[in-house]
């Protein structure tokens, strides 16, 4: 049997052979764009690629109507006609341990096009870098994923364990379409996600939901504006006091993992919107975000903390008193999720990560919730995050991965999966 | 030649008369509907009424390209296929002065719909009172302006100078209605505006303006807010600013006409929107709003005030140094206008008040523009506004007029015709 010293240089000379190839397949997947229900003509760029690779293939559309019985279903939408998610499967030899190699395919809007110095869907590749939405947040991450397993079926390393890749829909708005896979059976002895997380190991994912606001004024003529009451400057306290919520629950966050983290465990307002004519005092203001939720909560003890602070805004400003602010759950919720920094795939791809790169990696938590959450507490499949992506680049202007990184991760990843599924050997013994 | 308390009292017992038909057209005029682009089935019914009294007719559809060429043209349309002018003409005999009477038909839209008791256009009627969008601003004016006509030729009291009534569209959108009028030729020696100013007398008109005003942020992804900053937040330290500006211009107006109002000139912030996703850091959030602008001051001068005052937002927040917040000007304009208190049309009105109503009215300065503003600039018709509408429900909701006011107003209205206009007397010398 090959060390695995000799098994990295030959990973890694295959890589570098293939390097072109895997940077092709990232830009194209760029430009197919993805975002919510234009996910196919992205998927159908995996499924060539999972054929070309021989891997035993799952494709279906999600059932919006099963999926909407499930507790933990949640998105925007409820029909996923057009919108497929595919499963390739790596057959192992028998008798090692099975893997979920967990990567979404969809991506967030481009937001404001002024901000972009390039269009999001180029694909554009300057000084190592390759530019556009989605290329971070997550198809470098999915790219690295594939050559991997390409690296190991070209050097004739044969699992014995099962390697499950699944291309997801659904991942930014809720999870629907990891959960849909789990539904359909695919769960593993553990699950590895290359999430944005600038290389570092992420074994507790944060959670999050989606909540809305109703914030009420009164309308008059804004001629008249003393007669009436803004719903715009009502907003404005909502906010603040939103924010006073976000630093109280981060107080409390004393794990050692979320050390480095400004705020552990944000609330984002993400959105506003409220008026209907420039003359008019606005009477209703509509506020959306995103309130991250702690590995050591519950999603309905957060819901609980959240819906009791926004009772007691009256105390701020009375006008609440007479016009309570409606807070609404609605679309998109990631689980938190945890496994324990000694779980034998944090050490392995840990160790492998100093082979490869000769340095101590860094493990932190997740400053968002991934489709770890879901794994781990519905499909009983332990999960961890590790990617080439560029956290802060996620959901940003001109987001860009350094495609160096890309390969990086495939090498540490192929050692990992070499690790966790074992190798099946004829001729030892 | 009947004295006027003698002719006050004929005109009195006409419109008791002839209330209940009033009433049926200010409700048919108000179940019309009759926002921006729906203005058709009101002006019809306009029409069927200015045809019924005989009056020398003009209906005409405002043509946007030829208004686009005029600098006093502000809106936020520039074809008006569908919605009608009309002016219709009661001509004097000879040798009196001429009188515009203006009222425009379109409504604002009728906002939060939960904040209606009742159907925004029902024309309900109760205790004595019409409910309805559109019934205060500006449908019972111009009710009151038609009343006025119609009982000064059923009592055979003929004019010498032309009374031009006429029914525009887009006053709530910048007046296009009222200067394709006078483009078209209608002007008059003095113009009367019955807006809902509670029965005030209204010889000054502030003007106001459009604006919208671009907030940039950074992106991010919501779990690390951080990274990013929040258009949305910074649409905050926007609105604050605009305020204190507003603080700023009101301090200095010191006319006595403003003695009574609390903001003499408002800066209404009316709209918001921004952002495009729950858990990204919105980049960008547009406000809109309507500035107040002075008779004492041009509207270039407003527009410069805020212009600068914008470009010191920096001092407040370094973030705007280098992103500017951009100012837009756009859609509706409304000029300021004033005459002098002495003004005979302003006497008139105001002895006639006593007249009728055994008080002295209140002359103030108008919290709003009106196409008044446009009458006495492009128009050189010196122009005053008196309504019996109730001020602080206009662009409310559940915005309702008091019967009795319109009626009370016709008389006044009728008196002050026969005042300005001169009455024609074939048995007097």
């Amino acid at each position: 049997m090959r060390g695995n010293v000799d098994l990295s240089k030959q990973i890694n000379q295959w890589l570098l052979e293939n390097k072109h190839d895997g940077i092709k397949l990232l830009q194209r997947l760029v430009q197919a764009g993805s975002t919510q229900g234009n996910e196919a003509k992205a998927q159908t760029i995996i499924l060539n690629t999972l054929t070309d690779m021989g891997l035993d293939i799952d494709l279906w559309e999600p059932n919006g109507e099963e999926l909407q019985k499930n507790p933990y279903f949640a998105s925007s939408r409820s029909e996923f006609m057009g919108s497929p998610n595919i499963v390739g499967i790596l057959r192992g030899k028998g008798e090692g341990r099975s893997i979920i190699l967990n990567g979404h395919i969809d991506v967030v809007p481009a937001g404001d096009m002024e901000q972009w110095n390039i269009d999001p869907y180029s694909g554009m590749i300057k000084d190592g870098n390759m530019y556009g939405r989605g290329v971070t947040d997550m198809k470098g991450g999915n790219v690295a994923l594939l050559m991997a397993m390409r690296a190991l079926q070209a050097l004739n390393i044969n699992l014995k364990g099962d390697v499950i890749f699944e291309s997801v829909i659904e991942e930014e708005s809720g999870g629907a379409g990891t959960l849909a896979s789990i539904l359909r059976g695919y769960t593993a002895d553990a699950a590895l996600i290359p999430e944005p997380t600038n290389m570092k190991i992420f074994p507790k994912q944060q959670g999050s939901m989606w909540f809305r606001l109703h914030v009420k004024g009164q309308s008059a003529h804004g001629g008249t504006r003393y007669e009436g009451v803004s719903a715009i400057e009502k907003s404005m306290v909502v906010v603040d006091h939103i924010l006073k919520l976000e630093k109280r629950r981060n107080e409390r966050i004393t794990d050692p993992l979320y050390k480095k983290i400004p705020i552990p465990i944000p609330i984002n307002i993400g959105k506003i919107e409220g008026g209907d004519w420039p003359s008019s005092v606005p009477d209703l203001v509509k506020v959306e975000g995103r309130m991250g939720v702690s590995p050591e909560e519950t999603m309905e003890d957060a819901k609980a903390e959240m819906e009791s602070w926004m009772k007691k805004i009256g105390e701020t400003d009375s006008w609440f008193t007479e016009h309570p602010v409606r807070l609404e759950w609605f679309g998109a919720r990631w689980l938190p999720g945890a496994i324990e920094v000694e779980h034998p795939l944090v050490q392995s791809l840990s160790k492998n990560y100093q082979t490869v790169l000769n340095q101590i990696p860094t493990i932190e938590a997740s400053p968002w919730g991934t489709d770890g959450g879901l794994l781990t507490k519905v499909g009983e499949t332990p999960s961890i995050v590790f990617g080439p992506g560029v956290t802060e680049k996620a959901h940003f202007p001109n987001e860009y991965i350094v495609l160096d990184r890309v390969f990086e991760a495939a090498e540490i990843i192929a050692l990992t999966l070499v690790d966790w599924c074992g190798v099946y050997d004829e001729g030892s013994l």
